[in-house]
């Protein structure tokens, strides 16, 4: 068994952002991060995307308004971003407070700006396999783990546990797509599914997003496999300082030692997403310039 | 074995649409049809398509440019199109004469007059499961198909066969969805699946749209399968006067005995994407009507 290293990985592809950078000539790539209120988890977030552009050298403009702020408010903030040429990419940290439309202020986003993925348009661009738009960051995230990690999709099943719009589907529809690295047989499983364990016994390559706590077991898993787990899962723990332990979507200890390659959580999936947001800036810089 | 009368369904839509578009306030939905060049099979689905409008009620303004018009002068047909206000949807008629970009051509219609649902956006609103959106007629066929013949499936296992934008990838998408009559178990094979009887012989409800004539065999195939077969093939054939006799994708002969149900070709699916693209023309004037 070999753990998938997440956060080595996406160390390598800031590195390599970086030097990419910095031979871009012009102004450096810029994302504004818009953080509404003082979440602890929001906070936190946003401190490591910062922190990536600042290795990376993106320029990050922070806009952190006040939780009471209206959706026309916030209408105009996102507004006025899509309409700013120094602008390349606009991550609005989700979640936002109640009183907010989170899916209406992500589709306020202009698609050309979009790094998170989440416009309309840029999952049509990904079912159409149109390699000018952007794709969400954790579906980019694993399918950039398994090609650096050689996993070989190409006819081989990847079972998808999770069908999302965020994780699930996406994954999905880049597993499917007609190019290397891809070419995949997919299927998706999903709450709904019938015998849900002699599906994931077929997979050659599990991704697991289904959000609850361990739900893999060994005996959903055929020896030799690719497991890729995608959960984050607060457990209580009393043994912790904190009263809580992490865990994926996979029970990991007996999991382990049948998988060929596994994503430990943390330390798996969950680096590469900032990695991808910080790689869709810079392709929304290069692509922006281009435009213009 | 019970053969699922496409004819018969695609007919009773039409009924219920001449009996919706008679209750419209105000003037009747309208479709241009524009079809370039005077290829035999494009000016007989064409002729199709405007009967079905007579039938219903519908509009059909009829646009037949020359084989030799430019890209630059379709596109200012088209332009001409989306900005008018009786105009609700726009077919343009494929295939187009070579030195024509069809794609192109396809993503100059405004996505809310989209009724073929090519269009990047109305992809998009499918994955996301926004019903706005136009679905593209075959897959939106094949699941009306599905549901008029009370195939459940939920927690079913749909095996597709093939990942086609047009009918492949979206027909899994429609079966994933989250509302009744889907909630599927989904897998796509294709050309460089490996293990492919092992995998459709899994099938609940198989769906094959490869366009390989009489593909799938009574040995891919689990007895009791629900067998959608959208492949339309030409096979040479000296015994009839054509030369040529139409077959699906599917062994029909030693298929059938093994299925519960099967669609036949022709009158399966082929009959419901007329019927499909009528429905979207009168959802199109429904909501454009309403953004008025």
């Amino acid at each position: 068994m070999e753990l998938i290293d997440g956060n080595q990985i996406a160390q390598d592809i800031i590195d390599e952002l970086k030097r990419e950078v910095a031979s871009l000539p012009g102004r450096k790539p810029c994302i504004a991060l818009v953080r509404v209120g003082e979440d602890p988890a929001s906070v936190s977030y946003v401190k490591k995307k910062e922190k990536a552009c600042a290795d990376i050298g993106i320029t990050s403009r922070l806009i952190f308004p006040p939780v009471t702020i209206t959706q026309d408010e916030l209408f105009a903030v996102v507004d006025g971003l899509n309409a700013d040429p120094d602008v390349d990419g606009i991550l609005v940290q989700s979640p936002l407070p109640k009183h907010l439309n989170e899916v209406a202020v992500f589709r306020r986003i202009a698609a050309h700006k979009d790094v998170d993925g989440f416009h309309t348009l840029n999952l049509g661009k990904l079912a159409q396999e149109d390699d000018t738009g952007f794709v969400a960051c954790t579906p980019a995230g694993i399918m950039e783990l398994l090609r650096r990690s050689r996993v070989e999709l190409a006819g081989r099943h990847v079972v998808v546990l999770g069908r999302s719009l965020i994780v699930g589907k996406p994954a999905a529809l880049l597993a499917l797509q007609r190019r290397p690295w891809a070419n995949a047989t997919v299927t998706v499983c999903h709450s709904q599914t019938a015998h849900l364990p002699a599906l994931t016994r077929q997979a050659d390559i599990l991704i697991a997003a289904i959000g609850k706590a361990e739900f893999v077991t060994a005996d959903m898993v055929k020896p030799g496999a690719v497991i890729i787990d995608v959960g984050v899962n607060r457990v209580p723990d009393a043994s912790r300082k904190s009263g809580y332990r992490l865990t994926g979507d996979v029970h990991f200890p007996t999991v382990a030692p049948l998988a060929s390659k596994i994503t430990p959580v943390p330390g798996g999936v969950g680096p590469m997403t900032v990695a991808m947001l910080m790689q869709n800036t810079v392709k929304a810089c290069k692509q922006n310039r281009n435009a213009r």
